[in-house]
Formats: C-alpha cells, structure tokens, sequence
C-alpha cells in the first residue's frame, strides 16, 4: 500500500496514494477533490480536465515528473484535435497514475468553483446549485428482469454517480422511453435536489450526451419593476439581465393601493396574480431571446419580493397584509413547480424557489438583502438601505439584525415624477447645476458625455432625451438645494428669489427647467414643485424608517451605510446624503451595493447551502414594525426638511455648503411648512 | 409513583400508573392504546367515548369501582343530552383517574379497528389510511412575532398532535388565512402522509371542529370495466360501489388492439388517456351522488390496473408493451395529485396511488390480487385466477409465487357475446337446463326468483330481460354441455340431434334458445356457435396460462383455487370447472374471492403499511411471460375442448357426469375440431 505513488491534488492540497493505473478522476473521487465530470469518466465531456504539474515540490515532498503519468492516448489525441484542449491539459479520466504525481485543477474544471460578483461588494458566490447534469449509461430491458426502465435509470444513477433515490415528473415519465431508446441507452439527465430535498428530481433527459447548457432565472419582483438575470447554472455566469414594468402599476402605484384593490374588487386579486405572471412568461421569453437560448433550458427561477407581491404571485389574496397585525400566509420559504404559478415559458418541470419573508411588512427581498450584505457578519454597524417602492432596511452587526420596511413610494423609481421615467436609454441619470449660473448639465443613460460636452447632440441623436429616471431626479433635488434654487423646506424659488430664468412659475408654484427643446418640438424637462414634494415624502419615508432601527439598536450614527436597490448601483452617495434620504456618515463609508436583492436571488440560485442560511438568518433577524409605531410618524413629519432636521450632518457638511435661503412663494403651496412660513412673515 | 392508580385498557391489555386527575385520553396516548380523538381533548368530537369496567378483576389483579374515575361532568351531560351516548360511556377526555380502573375502548372509539370483508374469504383489513383529520387551535398572530400561519399552524399541529413537518399546496395556502379566522383560529385539516413520504401535506381545511366524513376511491381500472368503492377513511365502509364500460373499448376491444391503436394513430394514446380519465371523473361523480357525498369528501385514490391500462391512466404511450421484451415505463408503485392525472371530480388536493406493477404483462392489477389473497403467505399450494378481459394468475405458496398475465378477451365480462352485456339488472346471471327436457331455467339481476318460479314476470317487470353477463354466459355453456346440447369440441347439435326445438339453425350452425319473447316484442335470447368459441378462446387462455405457471412449478395439481374478478363471486366454480376454465381440484377447495384486485386496492386505500408490503412482495415474485412460450401456445390449443384434454377430472367427475355427444352440423363450423370429426367420420 505505502509504495503506491503519491497523487496530490492543487489546489485543495489534498493528497492520497493509489495503485498505478488509477485513473486521476478516480483518485480525485475517492480524495473528494472538486473535479468535473459529466460522462462519468468516458473520455467523451471533457470537463474533468487538468494540469499536471512537473518538478520538485519540496513543501510536498516529492518530485513530479512527466514520467508520473501515463501517456496522452488516443481518446485525448481526438478529443483534442476535435474540439481544442489547451496545451499542458490532460483528461483526467484517461491520464493514469505511474509514480508521484502534482496535479492542479483549473477553476474551469472545478465543479464548486467560485464567481467573483461584479457589484461593488466583490463577494464570491460559490456554485452549487441544486440542478446539476448527469450522463449514464443505462441497461437495457430483458424479459427476465421485468424492472421499469425508470428503476433501471435509478439504478444507473446510483451506480454509476451514487445518486439516491429520484423521481419523475409524468412529463418526464412520457418522454422515458422514447429517449432511452434514442440515445441507445445512454441519456444526459437534469437532477435537482433542493436543500430540503429527500431525493433527485428528474428534470429533464435527452438522448446520450447532451451538450445543452442549463440555465435559471433570478428573478426581483418590484412592486414597480421585475428585474430578471439568467445565469448559467453550470457557472453562474450572468448570460443576460433584463426588467420590465410590473403590469400590477395599473391596479395602484404602491402596495396598499393594491391590497385595496383586491379588498374592494371581488376576484380582484386573481386579476392581480394572472397579470403579474403573464408578465414574468414575457419577461422570460425576451430574457431567453437576448441570451440566444430555448427557454425550455431554463430549469429552476428563483424569486424574492415584498410580502405583497410574494402573495399575489402565489396566488394568496393579499387582504392580511393591509391590516394589523399583518399576517402572513406563510412566512417560510417556498418551493414549487413552475407550472403552479402558470410560469409556461421555461421548461415545463422547472422548479421555483421562493426566499422566505421576515414579517408581514418585510419580504423576501429583505431577505435577499440580507443574504447578499450579509449585516449580521459585519463586524461594524452596517445600515443596509434598498431603495424601491417600499424601501428595505437592515440593520446590524455580528451581535444583532434589524429590519424594517418603509412605505417610500414609487418617486425613486421615476414615478409620480412629472417628467419622471424607468431608467432606460434616453432618460437624464446624472445631474449638476452650477451654483453660480443655476445652469445645468447632465447625462443620459446611453452615453457617457455630458450634455454641455461637444458631440452630445449627436450621441443622444438616437435615443433622445425622454425623462428623467430616479436617480436622475435625486441628483437634481439635491443640485437644486445646493444652488440654493430650493430652500430646506422644499420650496423652489421664484426667478426673482433665485436670478435664474430657470426657474419658472407654473400655476401658483415654481417649477426648474432642466431641459428645453420644445422650440424644436422636443421634449421640455422640469422639476416642479410637486415632484420636490413626492420626493420629500418618499426620502422621509427612508429616513425615518433607518432612524426608527437606529432607535431600536440605541445609536445615533451608523459605522457605514450600503445604498441598495434596482438603481442602486446608480446612486451618488453624496447627493443621497444632501437629500436627507440616509443619516449623516463619513462619504467614503457610503457604498453602493446594486441590486442587493437581485444578487441574493442570484446566490440562492447558484448556491442551495444559502438557501438553508437564509431560512436561519431570517429566523434570527429582529423585525420592527413601522406601520404601528408613533415614533415613524414623528421622524417621517422631522425628516420632511431637505435635509431633514433630526440630526446634524457633520460628514455632509465637510464637503458640501448648503445656501441659507427661504423662499416664500405666496400661497399655492398649502404644506406645512408654508404655511408656518406665512404665518412667520 | 407506585402509589398512583393504575389504569387498565380492554381490550389491549395495557396498563400504567397515573396521577389522580389524569384524564383517561392522556392514560391511553401515553400507553399507545388506540384511542381515537379528532378535538384533541376538548370535549367536543366525542371520539374518545370509553366504558369504564366496575368489579373485581383476578387477572389484571385490581378491582375497579365507579369511584375510580372523576364524576359525570357538565361536558359529557351537554354531548349526551345534545348528540346522545350509550348508557354506561364517558368521554375519555373527561373523565380522570381517582383510584385502580378498568377501561374498555369500544370498536367505534378505535382508529386502527379491523373491518371484515364482506367477501368469501374473511380477512380483515386494519385500519391505518394515510389521510386522518385533526382538530388543532392556532395561535393568533401578532405584530411582535412575525411568523405566517401557515408556521403558526405547523406549531400547533406539533405541540397538540406531535406532528411533525407540514406541506401545503397553494390551493390549501390560499384558503388559509380566511379559514383560520372564520373558525377563530380552529381548525379541523386533514393531513396526509404516505409510506415513503417525510412529511405530512395538507389536503383540506376546515373552519372549527368540522364533522365532516372523508372518502377515498378504491378503483380497478379493467380494460373492459372500471369498478370503484367508495370508502370512508375513518372506519373503511364501503358507502357506494359502481361500475362504468371503459370507454376505451371504442378503441380496440383487448389490449393489444388498444396498443396497436396507440401505435398506428399518432396522438392514439393521449385520445385514449382522455377518454378513461373523462370516464374516471364521470365515474366519481356518479358513485358520490350514490353515497350522498360531496366529491370533495373524496381525498384520495387507488388504482389498480394491468400495465396498458397503467401507462394509459398516467399518459404514457404503451408502445413498448406491445413488442418484446414488454418494458414498463416505470414499474414501482406511482404517488402523484390527482390534478396530474386531470381528476378533477374529487377534491382539488386529492392524492392518487397506483399500485407497483409486476412485470411489462403483470400490472398492478395482479400486484393487487397478491395483496388481497397473499399467496405467498399460504401453507398449501394455491392457485389465483382473476378473470377479466386479462386474466392475472398466481401460483405459490409460502416457498416461491409466481405469476402471469392471460389474454382472455372481454368474453368472459359479456362482451363479445351476441346476447352479452354487463352485469347489469336485467342481465342473467344463473342458468340451469334440465337434462331429459333441456328446459332452461334462469335468475337475472335484481331478483331471487327463478324464471319458472311464480312472480317472476312481475320481479322482474321494472328491469326487463335484457342480456346475458359473464357468469351468466359461462353457466350457460357449462349447463349446455351438461344437457348434452354441446360436445366436448364445443359444437352445439341441432334440434334433430339434441330432441329439443330450443336448438335452431342460425346459418350453418346452431344455436341454443335460451329465453324468447319475441313474440310480444320482447328480447330473443340465444346462445350461438360463435358465443361458445368466444368462451372456449377465452377459457383455453385462462387454463393455458393456469397450466404453464404449474408447468414452471413442477407440479400437475394444485391444492386449492381461488376464483376472482369482477365477476368473481358470481362464478359457480362447478360451472367453470365443467368449462375446464381451471385445472380440476377438489370442489370444495374452489372458492370465490370476489373482486381480488378490487379488495386490493381497498386496502391499500385503507392501510398504508399494506403499500410497503405489496411493494416488497411485488419484487419476490417470479414473472413467468406467456407471449414468448412456446408452450402457452401449446396448453392453449390442447385446452380447446369443454372440458378440455390435458388432464383427466377426478374431483369433477365425482360430481357430474359428461354426456358422450358428438355433432357434426355439416360446414360453417370451420375450427379445427370440427374439422378433424368430419375427417374422422
């Protein structure tokens, strides 16, 4: 035993001795050495290969030499010339053992390898779905051995990967047959085993060894919009993202709005769940043409979202959510076949899973934000703000979670903004007012030149300019403020009161004229009064809800704040800040995550061991309800201010100076605050 | 401790010590004494009723005196007074332990209690189905702890009923929340959880104690009939039994011609799927509208089947049953929604069980028929013949069972037969014929007169005469031979050859005139030539197959036979011996079982460890295929004659005695036999 060769494995370092002529495949197996394999070892998928390395590895005390290995034999020789192989490369299931041998495993060849995520937050997801691709070979039928060919399957899987136990959809039982005998008894079958799972599911089959490529759906389901990436579930690389509106927007523009509606219409709510899901079959479709691929590869979706949608999308009558105390129809998670929520374009025996809600107010999405900023493993105290219709908002360190969600309104998404829009090519997202000449300039998702930049006329040619997205409009409230055009309160001044023929009066208001091009029949592009109201309600919202955590947790600062959210990634920091929209807290610890919600879809999608943490984490996170307690209400009324007046800004003010003026433009505008104004005067 | 008093259940024998003021509920669930209770203890189901026993007891060592348990209390009076309660019971939730007691749990208070089998051979049937209500309070929700109801509903179901783990269907999630509040958060479910499931999935729910009764289908899918009971899942009664032809037979009258069909019409299968599961839905409404039920009552279903019939109900092309080497598609016993198999007449929830199947020619039918009659659990050699348009046949005993699939063709259910029909009121069922007159005498359906006894025109009034079923056909042909109007090659003599007018000329044949009423318009019935050479196919496959699995076995004689099919119980087993449809043995070791297979599935409905155990017996038993045995061919053509040739008839003749005729009508008799006489003569 002992003078048999020594195989060490890189870079797991695991080690082990076998009789010459193992296979390396084998003796990865049996060391438990992350090493891919479709064909079970039968030179014919190529994902189990690698490196041999050569040379003297003293840390591992031995020599590597190429005599170490058996020689490149003809199953390579044609693998290689057929479909390339990189030199140096061997397939792991024909190269065997002779003598001491180095072997590393590319990251290609690795089953659980890693992903590095594109957000901010570079944090890894490590693949392991619960989807994965098996090749067997299969015996045939024999009179004398009357078992079904679905037993015979089952005993392949378990002989030849160890596989225990499955099952199969009627689907599947239909189409056995067919394809056993097609791929003469070889077939490639799609096994899901979510992490709660007693057996295998069969997914799919297809005849012999299939080189389709299988795919599932993160999916972000927004009171306002339905942000969807498709990932490779081999990899989890995001093969293409794609959103389109809730269609839902026609029944009320915010949740309560929408339990209304299902209270005070009969069937009201199916109505709501039928159009929801019609829009994810489209989304499906579009996100499965813009990768190029059959929507039937598409095997597994996962989705988060608020409480509200979560029941509509189920199908729950959503009535509870509307009223004290607020219940839940199940706060777990859930997982299901596709086809009970009507999902008809992906395969037909897709699976979903559903991310567990934390309370009545706080979803699924807040769950996904956990998953993704991971709060309770922060070691300093982290206010993880996920800016949507209703706002998201966690808040916590290693010792304690908190959470809330926060009725913001859709204004940060463009909505019941004047000129208010999705972002999509052509609308204005960054914006700069010159303090001196109140004249502005901005940018346009599409291009990245400024609008005062030359060949900006000519850049936008094709889109235009359409609107004004919401972190367009934050970037402008907050320019507005710091040219002084608009006072704390919110009011824009008069041309008179600010110097610029910018700001114009409209109705018994002021509005600020970003962009005009209606002397050429263009669009004209302001920020009227009530656009600054609907956002002061929507950043109040945001703020009391993080104030009233802050209150929970005892503190009256935040180590750090990660902004989050469809258009998070989108967000200045700083003109958040000036807003009011988050507590004062050093800039350079202001982040932005993206769309937190979505990665954490995405990470339960590519990982079923998140899966099971989440369900944990959720049970442990401490939830603060909003709707019933005073204190909101005195912080969204004290937040009203741009910024709000609750607490000083000392951070802020390091870097910004805002313009003591006060604007009184003489009725027209019946807030408080003007009304106070008025009476001062 | 050992002063507490001790407390002693009837009929079980259990006994413990309990504390004073232990209620004779807690005593027996701590005991495991099967105790039934829907309420959980609250006095309100009144399942727990008990009797206590007063006297001294020398076995158990005690005595028990009406001072040993607490007084009649308020509860009890309300219920008895309100619903009534034999003299002498106390509901066990109520009454508590003071001093050594004796506690008789009567049958009805019991949850696995035995039910008899009406049927011949007395077997009982424990009661343990997989679907049980439960009564549970839930917790209401609250703003401080955050968790759905359906979580608050899986906590209750633990902490009052030691449940654990709970699924629900989003059907169930929907109604949820509603139910909870309308019955002030109590509920009556029922819960399911099959042999292999890990988890109890809820089917309905009710608001309150609910009182209702749930139902299951027991039903025996036939390529020529369905035939269903309809049980009640709490105490097995069978409430209703109906029938329905199976609508199939439109596509081909046995099973290969339904395969053909399947093979020759593209879609043929999926038409044929439709068609039975339209059938199955029309069969569920009509046996529930028979019991007085509502189909929602109905919350699970069991088939059992022969293998076309198998992949038929579940949608599979049945293509690869028709060549060798005969693969199922699956062979283990199928667990799926009813909704799957689109049943939609039962409850949206119900969950369908399809019995294992044996082999590619041996379906769940004759898994189902092992079940019920357990010949692998006999001491003496037993022979099994369920007779159908597929006969199943087991031969074994204790060391080995073996078993086969015969094609009988549907003459032995009616069909195929010129008067044939179903067993039907109006439809004859018992023949006799005088040997010196050749008079017949007959009973049809619905009435205890014989057809010569006075009051039988007007018994039979309302039903009319209208055909002949399959025990009525095969006691015709028997009696026939018996009179002398038939030889052994089958041939029926004419009147000249016979002396009586009853034998006419029907073209070049005989035929026997078994009822004519012709006269005053009514039916005309006969027995033809071409009846009787659908009987002799049909028996020569019966017998051939019977005889095979003995040629295997190595033996010529069998110990015993037990007859059983649809018709089963209805076969007078001297009539079918006289037919040689089995091998002779002595008469009184020949008895009816009734509907096996139908047996079967009720208890698979009824007892889920019945599951496990037919799951396991199906894989001991040996499948010996008839398609591909050159000596089924042989048994068959030598089984042509009545009684057929291959072996002599002790035990018969000891019985009846077989005239020595021999006819020969002069053509249009084109068998073999009658060829060969007309060589002889």
């Amino acid at each position: 035993m002992s003078s048999d060769p020594l195989v060490i494995f890189t870079p797991s370092g695991k080690r082990g001795r076998f009789p010459v002529g193992t296979p390396i495949l084998t003796a990865a197996r049996q060391l438990g050495v992350d090493l891919d394999s479709v064909c079970g070892g039968r030179g014919i998928c190529s994902k189990c290969q690698i490196t041999p390395s050569f040379g003297e590895f003293p840390k591992h005390g031995v020599t590597s030499t190429p005599e170490a290995l058996s020689d490149w034999n003809a199953v390579e020789e044609r693998y290689k010339s057929k479909r390339g192989m990189i030199d140096g490369r061997r397939l792991g299931c024909q190269a065997t053992v002779k003598g001491d041998v180095v072997i590393d495993v590319p990251p290609e060849s690795q089953v659980h390898r890693q992903v590095v995520r594109k957000a901010a937050t570079a944090r890894a997801i490590t693949m392991d779905p619960a989807t994965h691709l098996y090749f067997v070979e299969v015996q045939e039928p024999d009179m004398h051995e009357p078992t079904g060919d679905l037993e015979r399957l089952e005993r392949a899987l378990k002989d030849q990967w160890g596989i225990d136990g499955i099952t199969a959809d009627l689907s599947i039982l239909r189409r056995l047959q067919p394809t056993l005998r097609k791929g003469n008894w070889q077939v490639t079958v799609a096994l899901h085993k979510g992490h709660d799972d007693t057996s295998h599911r069969i997914l799919d089959i297809w005849p012999g060894l299939s080189e389709t490529r299988i795919y599932g759906l993160a999916i972000d389901l927004g009171s306002t919009t339905i942000a969807a990436h498709l990932c490779d579930l081999r990899n989890g690389d995001v093969k293409a993202s794609s959103g389109v509106m809730n269609p839902q927007i026609r029944f009320g523009e915010d949740l309560m709005s929408r339990v209304s509606y299902a209270m005070m219409n009969p069937g009201g709510d199916q109505e709501m769940t039928r159009a929801v899901r019609v829009a994810i079959n489209a989304l499906t479709e579009t996100i499965a043409a813009e990768a190029g691929i059959d929507p039937n590869q598409i095997l597994e979706t996962v989705f988060v979202c608020n409480p509200v949608m979560h029941h509509l999308l189920l199908g729950i009558d959503p009535v509870e959510l509307g009223q004290a105390p607020f219940a839940l129809a199940t706060s777990g998670s859930v997982s299901l076949n596709a086809r009970e929520l009507d999902l008809t374009a992906m395969n037909e025996t897709a699976r979903v899973y559903v991310l567990p809600c934390i309370a009545g107010h706080v979803g699924a999405d807040a769950a996904a934000v956990a998953l993704s900023e991971e709060p309770g493993k922060s070691e300093d105290l982290v206010l993880v703000v996920d800016v949507g219709t209703n706002a998201e908002i966690l808040l916590g360190n290693k010792t304690r979670v908190l959470a809330c969600s926060s009725p913001t309104g859709p204004a940060f998404e463009g909505a019941q903004i004047s000129s208010g829009q999705r972002a999509a090519p052509g609308a204005i997202e960054r914006v700069e007012i010159d303090p001196v000449t109140k004249e502005p300039r901005f940018r346009v998702i599409g291009s990245d030149l400024w609008s005062d930049d030359p060949g900006f006329d000519a850049a936008t040619a094709v889109t235009g300019i359409t609107g004004i997205c919401g972190s367009g409009i934050i970037e402008a409230v907050a320019e507005m403020r710091l040219a002084g055009l608009l006072d704390p309160s919110g009011l824009i001044g008069s041309a008179a009161q600010t110097g610029t023929q910018r700001c114009v009066a409209e109705g018994r208001t002021n509005a600020y004229v970003l962009h005009d091009a209606s002397a050429t029949g263009g669009p004209r592009i302001t920020v009227t009064q009530s656009d600054i109201r609907a956002i002061q309600l929507a950043k109040s919202a945001l703020y009391a809800g993080a104030r009233l955590l802050m209150d929970e947790m005892g503190v009256d600062t935040v180590d750090r704040i990660v902004l989050a959210g469809a258009f998070g990634a989108h967000i200045s920091t700083r003109h958040a800040m000036v807003l009011g929209m988050i507590p004062d807290a050093p800039l350079d610890k202001v982040t932005s995550a993206g769309n937190a919600a979505g990665t954490g879809a995405r990470i339960a999608l590519c990982n079923i061991a998140a899966r099971a943490e989440i369900e944990r984490v959720v049970g442990e996170i401490t939830k603060v309800e909003t709707a019933i307690e005073p204190r909101f209400q005195e912080h969204f009324v004290a937040a009203n201010a741009i910024p709000h007046a609750t607490a000083p800004f000392p951070n802020l003010m390091q870097v910004v100076s805002l313009p003591d003026v006060s604007f009184n433009t003489g009725g027209g505008d019946g807030s408080e605050g003007a009304r106070r104004r008025r009476r001062r005067k």
